[in-house]
């Protein structure tokens, strides 16, 4: 399938420095070939093109690189709006944790698709996953044709530190060969779920297979308390002290860490994620993005999972990015649009080890959204990026391409499954275990 | 023009009381005779209906009242993504101000109309305006259909204190009488942009007329400071002190209140119009709403100007006043969904004086909102008021109707307008302003 969008704006990344003005926009067309994206920008007199299946005038909207949502949980969907108003841990403890013990690899494999469907009306072409039955939100994904990086959620209640491991091996093994869509990354829940022996296990898998690994981090301040208690360390400092982010790593909330801290993460390459609207509903606080912008830490950003936020939308994670730091630092310059619109892209793509969707580049994979931009909130045209990230939302989403493959355009879906049976199968799923 | 819509959900208001769970979601139908609501809920076999001009299948999406914007300054469109990342103070006199001056009353009018396209695209039939040239956004409201209450917004730089009082008294004959979409309110623009003389002018004019003032209050604490320095109070108790508040008012921003002032406002039946979104972008802090609450103080939600939000979308500002009181207050469940639901919509129609607009009942003026549950980030259906509050977006608005005319579905706007020539003319005059 080859696709030719022209009359067109598209979003480039002019600098790779998180610290400038890092994008421009141009005129021209994109061409897609495969999955491949073949052309970019104006087309000269006499260029040969290939021969198109579909021509769509992108009439003077945007073409950017799609959102990248670098930490999900996406099976949660059935208890979005089900366990609400309730700090972290009794969150966990007394809402999530009983209701997920009771899910099938069936029900995980129906809910991950009801996430795909909200990711793709977001421009969101690709996510961050951690959850129980990673073959299964695999097998989501690639029904679904979207692209997903999973990161095993080991825990002292998934098994032995033996079963813990042999898990994450077979895991790594099988996903990282399963479909070009997916890919597996090493990972554990974090710290206060995982005993010592079992940390220090998955830090000597990371250091024999050369990979980085994944987890929750610095949440909350009673977890960095708790951690501080267990070993004299941070979590941060105590994994760097195993050996845990030896080839990097990603650190999901951070909102609690230390200047040492985001010293290890910076020389270690281990990507923050920031997860502003989790962070403000269970009352966790207010990461100091700015503080990681300025050492110059790659940040990406997440909706984190849909009990928790509990909306899967980049846009409202990128506006509070941005918001958020103004206030908490007093200074309505922090983290201005292009920064925010950095870690939503070639940020998160950087953190998820997906360094071919980052960018609208000729040989690049075709992860394309298109913005909107003759819509109300849009207008007028005083500056693009600032348009998308101060104003912007989901409903200037007219069109998510995910591997070259149109799966949503002019609020219509184009993927292998009805939504309405999917939304029928997660109300149905919720029914039942509220039963059980 | 009659209208029918079936196979409806509908969001009915149980109580008054700010305090307790006041929504409840009933099926049936809602017809709309003219510009009223004549009948709600199932019908009887037998009841006689009305001839429908148009009869409308909600396929189970939810019907209920549209969303009250109870603080902007829709005519500041074309500063959006101009003037941004800078504090208050700078923002007001280096980058708004001085644009601003150059506006015609042309200008207002086409500027407005933008306003009014993006209210429709988030569910908002009416707003709490406050700009020069008040006949101006009346004429466009009137034009596009949309309900319009508009506050008079004087300074000492508007002209002496005579002509001031000569201004509102004369705007509050004129528009209160001009068309009954339009109403005009008294009103100043703030303490630190008007003169002891002026202020005691305009209070002395709300005495005469039995009126309401409303004005922005307390946004900053450099504006408490200065006040307190000039007249040894708060603005809030100055304004008390000067009989201000006799008949009521609204005070937008309240972002550093003392609880002298919170009970001023609660005996003097002065709402508060919170602004999340502006209050953060500009840096200026975050309101104590949860307190507010507690107290039972009549609390509304504005999107103040698209110049400091930039947005204007009530989703949006829903999303944060929830989720910013968590954080704050160090607890989860502050602010409900059911207390932000109520806020903007009944809170905002009492603040606005729009007594016929705020809920769907029998008698009622049709200012209706249809939101799409077939969506995925409306599924599963746990909690309907949640999943607005904490999920929804602009994209679920399936249709917005003001005063009984459908004026936006399904992404199509049916205004007295072309969109296309309103976002050409906004670009324009920005074109022309930077040039000037």
């Amino acid at each position: 399938m080859n696709t030719r969008f022209y009359n067109a704006r598209i979003l480039k990344l002019k600098g790779l420095d998180i610290a400038n003005e890092m994008f421009e926009v141009i005129e021209g067309e994109v061409w897609v070939e495969g999955n491949r994206i073949t052309h970019v920008g104006r087309v000269e007199d006499g260029k040969e093109s290939p021969k198109f299946d579909k021509e769509i005038d992108a009439e003077g909207n945007l073409l950017m690189p799609g959102f990248k949502n670098a930490h999900t949980h996406s099976p949660m969907t059935f208890l979005r709006s089900y366990a609400d108003d309730m700090p972290l841990h009794d969150w966990l403890h007394k809402q999530v944790f009983p209701m997920e013990a009771k899910l099938t690899g069936e029900d995980i494999y129906h809910l991950s698709k009801l996430a795909n469907l909200e990711y793709l009306t977001s421009g969101i072409t690709s996510n961050l996953d951690m959850y129980y039955h990673p073959e299964e939100v695999a097998r989501a994904s690639v029904d679904m044709g979207f692209r997903t990086v999973i990161n095993g959620s080991v825990t002292n209640f998934t098994g032995s530190v033996e079963d813990n491991i042999k898990y994450l091996k077979e895991n790594f093994d099988k996903l990282n060969s399963y479909n070009d869509l997916i890919s597996f990354k090493i990972g554990f829940h974090a710290e206060y779920t995982c005993s010592g022996e079992l940390l220090e296990a998955i830090a000597d898998l990371a250091n024999e297979l050369k990979e980085p690994v994944y987890a929750h981090s610095s949440e909350t301040q009673s977890e960095v308390d708790d951690c501080i208690k267990r070993y004299g360390k941070t979590p941060t400092k105590y994994f760097d002290s195993i050996g845990m982010y030896n080839y990097g790593g990603g650190a999901y909330h951070c909102v609690f860490v230390t200047e040492e801290d985001l010293d290890i993460m910076l020389r270690k390459n281990v990507s923050i994620v920031h997860n502003p609207s989790s962070n403000l509903k269970l009352a966790s606080g207010i990461a100091k993005v700015q503080r990681m912008v300025d050492l110059g830490i790659n940040l990406a950003i997440g909706t984190d999972g849909p009990a928790s936020n509990n909306a899967l939308d980049m846009f409202r994670e990128m506006w509070l990015t941005t918001a958020l730091q103004k206030v908490s630092e007093k200074n309505a310059a922090a983290v201005d649009a292009d920064k925010v619109l950095y870690m939503a892209t070639k940020g998160g793509a950087m953190a998820m080890g997906l360094s071919d969707v980052d960018t609208l580049e000729v040989g690049k994979l075709a992860d394309i959204i298109m913005i909107d931009l003759n819509q109300p909130n849009m207008q007028p045209i005083n500056n693009i990026t600032k348009n998308i990230v101060y104003s912007g939302s989901k409903q200037n989403v007219k069109l998510t391409m995910v591997d070259g493959k149109i799966l949503y355009k002019d609020n219509e879906f184009f993927v292998n499954a009805d939504p309405k049976e999917i939304y029928a199968k997660a109300n149905e799923i919720i029914k039942e275990k509220k039963r059980a």
